[in-house]
């Protein structure tokens, strides 16, 4: 089984590195890294069109079978330049991860980690992205291994079930103990609410600037229900999301027919 | 009534402002422009987090009434700044166009200028987001003008029937003139598939780069059906086609629900 691991935190960072070497304890897999050169969060589904692509050969974990390649581009253009040119033959499978902070509701579609993911189901093959929901106090250091061992027991899962290629598992583990965490529960994308998005302030020369900022406003409120992925890692579930990619609006076909356009 | 502009080709690209141009003849509307201060093409819906943001004010059209900012960010990082900023109250309706290109089919995910109107429709705002298709002979100059008046009417037809807040509108009309166009078709997203998506070159230093290429494989295949955006814009229809934010595969969900996952 050919498995394509990316992330969007770059190639160095510790999540793609934890969640390496807790798949390749599977015998079965034969693993390729193929991610970006340096940290590119919140770039959404971006890919790189005016600039040529390179990737540089990268090694890991003192494991030299481990093939690995760094790539001056987005997620989505890694997905796409390591299907094209630089796997050996098409994966069987592409995991996004482990995201250091949680990828739920609404903000998957800034993601990175999910939108490698997309990239690879737009082009047949099945995926999953992984991100670790780290608690507010941030002082702790992010634990992904419950999180790479919980990857690698669904991976042998995925594999016995198997998943349909135009869908991807968007998970979301807290970075808790085993003991701590509820269970499995699998839920439908929620909201995410953010007040006071940006910060305004002035630069040394007098001039206007914002930053992105933005507190999040509680959204376990009760209209958007208990089967949302926000509402089941407040509850320190592990939350599993099917996610696709056909953005229509069905409901609204119809109604839409019947407007004269006046053309 | 209060209308947002935006695009992802750039403020000073001539799309946004053939449509600027069309808009203001509604003397019911309120314009304003806030868009990217270059070409951001292809950012999907990238947002920047990790540098401030500016905002600069921009004239156009030789009309003093029009108030427009520049902003060096992308087409989301606009329509948030926009909203929270820069406008002196919420629009009530944000525009996101006109793009030089059509956005279709699986594409839409990579789009700036449909991914403005997404986050607009994410903040509660009803969105439209309209590009030209442009003919294969790319040495015709693109005309807005029809795209442009099409917009307005739509606008007052968009008064007058409301546009749920979650749901926005992907319009795109083919460069064509009125007598060649066959009409308005409501549609679903298509599937748009490439093949050879990148030339490998090497450079005056003897190292490999990739350039993101892609041949368009002809995607009118009977298989994909007669009612996508691909289809309808392929017959020289002006496809409208309803667009929503939430990515989850409810088919699947249940499915899911059945499986072991071992905690």
């Amino acid at each position: 089984m050919i498995v394509l691991l990316t992330n969007d935190d770059g190639i160095y960072a510790e999540g793609i590195q934890m969640l390496g070497e807790a798949l390749l304890q599977d015998e079965e897999v034969e693993l390729y890294i193929v991610a970006p050169d340096h940290e590119r969060s919140a770039t959404g589904h971006a890919i790189t069109m005016h600039r040529p692509l390179r990737a540089e050969e990268a090694r890991f974990f003192h494991n030299t079978e481990l093939k690995g390649w760094a790539v001056n581009g987005t997620p989505s253009d890694c997905v796409k330049l390591a299907i094209e040119y630089l796997l050996p033959q098409k994966p069987d499978l592409v995991i996004s991860g482990i995201n250091r902070g949680a990828n739920i509701g609404t903000d998957v579609l800034y993601s990175g980690t999910v939108s490698a993911a997309i990239e690879a189901i737009i082009l047949g093959i099945p995926a999953m992205a992984v991100s670790l929901v780290l608690p507010f106090d941030e002082s702790k250091h992010p634990d992904f291994r419950f999180a790479a061992n919980f990857m690698l027991r669904t991976l042998r899962c995925i594999c016995e079930h198997g998943l349909p290629p135009d869908t991807l598992l968007n998970i979301n583990v807290p970075d808790k103990s085993r003991r701590e965490i509820g269970g499995v529960a699998v839920t439908r994308l929620g909201l995410r609410h953010y007040r006071n998005t940006f910060q305004k302030r002035i630069d040394p020369r007098g001039k206007n600037y914002y930053w992105l900022a933005g507190e999040l406003v509680d959204s376990s409120r009760e209209e958007d229900g208990e089967d949302t992925d926000v509402a089941a890692v407040k509850k320190s579930y592990i939350s599993v999301t099917p996610i696709q990619f056909d953005l229509t609006n069905y409901q609204l076909l119809e109604e839409l027919q019947k407007i004269d356009w006046g053309i």
